[in-house]
């Protein structure tokens, strides 16, 4: 079977292409192991360290012509992770929803006009949540995003969702947590000094958080959604029914509480200079902190348990430790 | 101040026109009366009868001339309710994608290219709704619908509710039960027999109920959905702050009773034959028939009363008795 990653150079695309290089097969809807006979991995930037056994397909996916390499007839599964990120989409609404929302539309009618029926992963985020927010998120909580980026990944769910009920694809899409602890550098999402706060510090060097230190913050460590992202290929169509949405577990933890784990970790908090940015702090600070992921939990989603876990956590992973 | 309703040849936005060209006015953001020096009604196709006073383009909107001519320099307001309805966009997934989706972003790009920030009142609709629905539906309620047409609706009302916040144009969504009583000939909607059981037999002529008597619709009369979209358009933007969309009141109706209410307003029940369509009842059933609209009350939106006051406005109104 042949798999696709878009978005696949990044940090969580590389990091589910190893995975699946080692796990070697993905669940067909009847649930019998589908070994992976080709991975592809999709993406505008070529991979900084391409992976032995991955094909790589290098430039813009909305050219018509990449649209249909990406995905042919022999094409299973894809996992859709391809996206503007947070701060980049509300600088340039255009380019945010060319791809967050275009680019998904064209996958969807790719698959639709040569009738693979894929399973289709889609990666959006707890940034569709932000207007009017009732004390206890649920997993029937409306969607009213404050940023342009969860407006667009809001949009595409609710094509997936109606794709999928269409029979054009089999498609499942997991909502992530912010995710910590990334590796190498920071990226343009509002939340990327969520693992700048970790990463700088255990590596000695400074750097700076822009929200203030009692700022609440809803995450999951890289293992957990790579291991989420699997699951949700590989649950049945039926678990899924006609709404293909979940929310993702995560945990709820304060800046000042990551500072703490950090030390705890032999990381020095005083390299942290909090230096407020009231543009990062009212995309993120309008995201949920607290959130009930009862679906999630039926459908035998993954969690984490702590902060200290996932710093060591990353600190195995990447540090070598 | 010039004024634009697009699919305004349809019902709704005809009788939409109508009451504006009595009224002379609309309210601007300050709250002050402006003077609709111009009413442009924009459809695809020519209205039955043209209204003196409005000036009618006639054409494929998505055309890029047409949204260029639909919204130029001097446009203050702009009604949005041009649509595919239910079961069309359901037949024609395609077509309901360009209307319903990609018309409403054209709009959007169109003003915000021009720099004119438009009032802009969209029809929205209850078939936003449709998949794991809570007892209650409440304004916090997340919109899973099973149509392709509710879907299309989710995301323009998405698109509107982000253009609005970052300022291209003033946006308010308004989601509407379904309208009864329509008066001409029966739609493509899936809701059309929720007029066709009441208009049909007050003509003398016989009908199809293609769902249960006992099955329960949140309906609207169009007198109040007319203004209510007036009442959408002049309310204060403060008053809508970042959460621009509203589920608009109704009133809960069986089938059974609106027949009682058709026998108290001399028409006889025992023209319409129930004869099930398992396509419209899968459709009309997963919309909600009960909702808590108090974000619409707390906004000062009208509502109806009950049945048998639905009937005698369409009776005054259409039948003129």
């Amino acid at each position: 079977m042949r798999v696709v990653i878009t978005g696949g150079a990044g940090f969580l695309g590389s990091r589910l292409a190893q995975v699946l290089l080692e796990r070697k097969y993905l669940c067909d809807p009847a649930g019998n192991r589908r070994e992976i006979t080709e991975l592809v991995v999709a993406d505008v930037q070529a991979p900084a360290e391409p992976l032995p056994g991955v094909r790589y397909i290098v430039g813009d996916l909305l050219e018509p012509d990449s649209v249909a390499k990406v995905l042919d007839a022999n094409t299973g599964s894809l996992f859709h992770l391809a996206a503007v990120v947070s701060a980049e989409a509300e600088a340039n609404f255009e380019l945010g929803m060319r791809v967050n929302f275009d680019l998904t539309r064209a996958l969807i009618d790719r698959a639709r006009k040569i009738g693979i029926r894929p399973r289709f992963v889609f990666t959006s985020s707890l940034a569709v949540f932000g207007a009017d927010l009732p004390g206890v998120i649920t997993d029937r909580t409306a969607a009213i995003p404050l940023s342009s980026y969860g407006t667009q990944k809001a949009m595409a769910e609710l094509l997936i969702n109606d794709a999928s009920r269409k029979g054009f694809i089999d498609g499942r899409v997991v909502r992530l947590p912010t995710v910590a602890v990334r590796p190498g550098k920071p990226n343009r999402a509002a939340s990327a000094f969520v693992s700048g706060i970790l990463r700088e510090p255990l590596a000695g060097r400074e750097t700076v958080c822009p929200v203030p230190p009692e700022t609440e913050l809803w995450i999951a460590s890289p293992r957990t959604v790579v291991a989420s992202l699997i699951h949700a290929h590989d649950l049945a169509p039926e678990r899924w029914g006609h709404h293909r949405i979940v929310n993702l577990p995560g945990i709820t933890v304060r800046v000042s509480e990551m500072l703490e784990a950090l030390k705890r970790a032999g990381g020095d908090p005083s390299l942290v200079r909090f230096e407020r940015d009231p543009v990062i702090e009212r995309i993120v600070c309008s995201w949920p902190a607290r959130m009930q992921t009862t679906r999630a939990t039926e459908l035998g989603f993954p969690s984490d348990t702590n902060i200290d876990q996932i710093v060591r956590a990353y600190v195995e992973d990447y540090l070598g430790k």
